[in-house]
């Protein structure tokens, strides 16, 4: 789906509507950690008005992804709490640093690149967490909830590869190649995470 | 002004009409601070919906004024670039650590403080662009930019009260001989920046 080389483990949707209240605190996380890394990424790289004029949307679009996770909280009689540990998306960066770099390249490419990687993960655990709840009457909120946001982050898969082709100079090729080395390594600490058995967490990446 | 108790000393609008592009590029990274701050706040304070919903609808406005300020960098035919050293808000958040807390005091009400500070200062500040472009006409757009700022940064700065009221259990009397004992602290920190002289820098908080 999209740019990912393996499927999730079937194991994580049962994990996942085990706990759904875990699953929207971690995704409420989610959302706010994504607009706060596009604010950053705006912030650090202020050169291309375009890509910063981009970011912050995506930000803005992020943090109403937020409200709208915390109103399905509230619904629940459930409070935000505190954000689970995401091993995830720090694998994900560590990994993108030791991505060889041609001295002209910019770190941005690779940091939009990460950004894409995670947007494309949460849109298959969406779908996963929708397909979940289709037989069901009951959570017809939730089902609503992650069938508009399945849709958003497939969205925003694609304006992150855009904006990283466009911070390459307007290399796609290249940027695609990273985009697939990339996806080989997020393969690999998905399936690291997977399999830790019990372990696994109902967290949107866990 | 609001809770201030010193005025900015005049070489501040001095030096700030002669590089109006310097006060924009600062202003704007205000505002993505001012935005990621208000979200790092809600994460890392989550246990009342009601501040955590106010937190971020205040990041959405901060990146509707960053937006609005970008604008404003475009039309003048100038980019974001990277941001200025800010002293200010450090200082502040400094002298609020050094504040001596009860046993159940949350550290969300002095954060929140330092953000209501931080905008009664914006506030004051936009107030003397206004002024200093008032009798001319060549720069229209950004006084009307900075006369509508003012007024959400007043706006802002009682959010931040009432927040920081809510945050400690109501207690109107304790917060506001809080934000006193921060506005001197804030008061001492602006003084020591304006008296650097010809250090005096074309930033907001400069």
């Amino acid at each position: 789906m999209l740019c990912l080389k393996v499927p999730t483990d079937g194991a994580w949707a049962i994990v996942a509507m085990r706990d759904l209240d875990g699953i929207l605190v971690d995704h409420a996380h989610c959302e706010l950690k994504a607009a706060s890394n596009s604010l950053s990424l705006a912030a650090r790289y202020p050169a291309d008005v375009e890509i910063v004029q981009a970011l912050t949307n995506l930000a803005r679009e992020e943090i109403d992804h937020f409200q709208r996770v915390l109103s399905a909280l509230a619904a629940r009689g459930r409070q935000l709490g505190a954000p689970p540990i995401d091993d995830y998306a720090a694998a994900l960066r560590r990994a993108a640093s030791e991505l060889p770099r041609a001295p002209l390249h910019s770190p941005l490419v690779d940091r939009l690149l990460v950004g894409a990687l995670i947007e494309a993960r949460s849109c298959e655990r969406f779908r996963l967490l929708v397909e979940a709840l289709e037989h069901t009457q009951a959570r017809r909120d939730l089902h609503d909830l992650w069938t508009d946001l399945f849709a958003s982050e497939a969205q925003h898969y694609r304006v992150f590869v855009d904006l990283a082709v466009r911070a390459a100079g307007g290399d796609r090729e290249q940027t695609i190649a990273r985009l697939d080395w990339l996806a080989g390594a997020e393969a690999r600490i998905v399936v690291g995470l997977a399999s830790r058995g019990e372990a696994v967490r109902a967290t949107i990446h866990g």
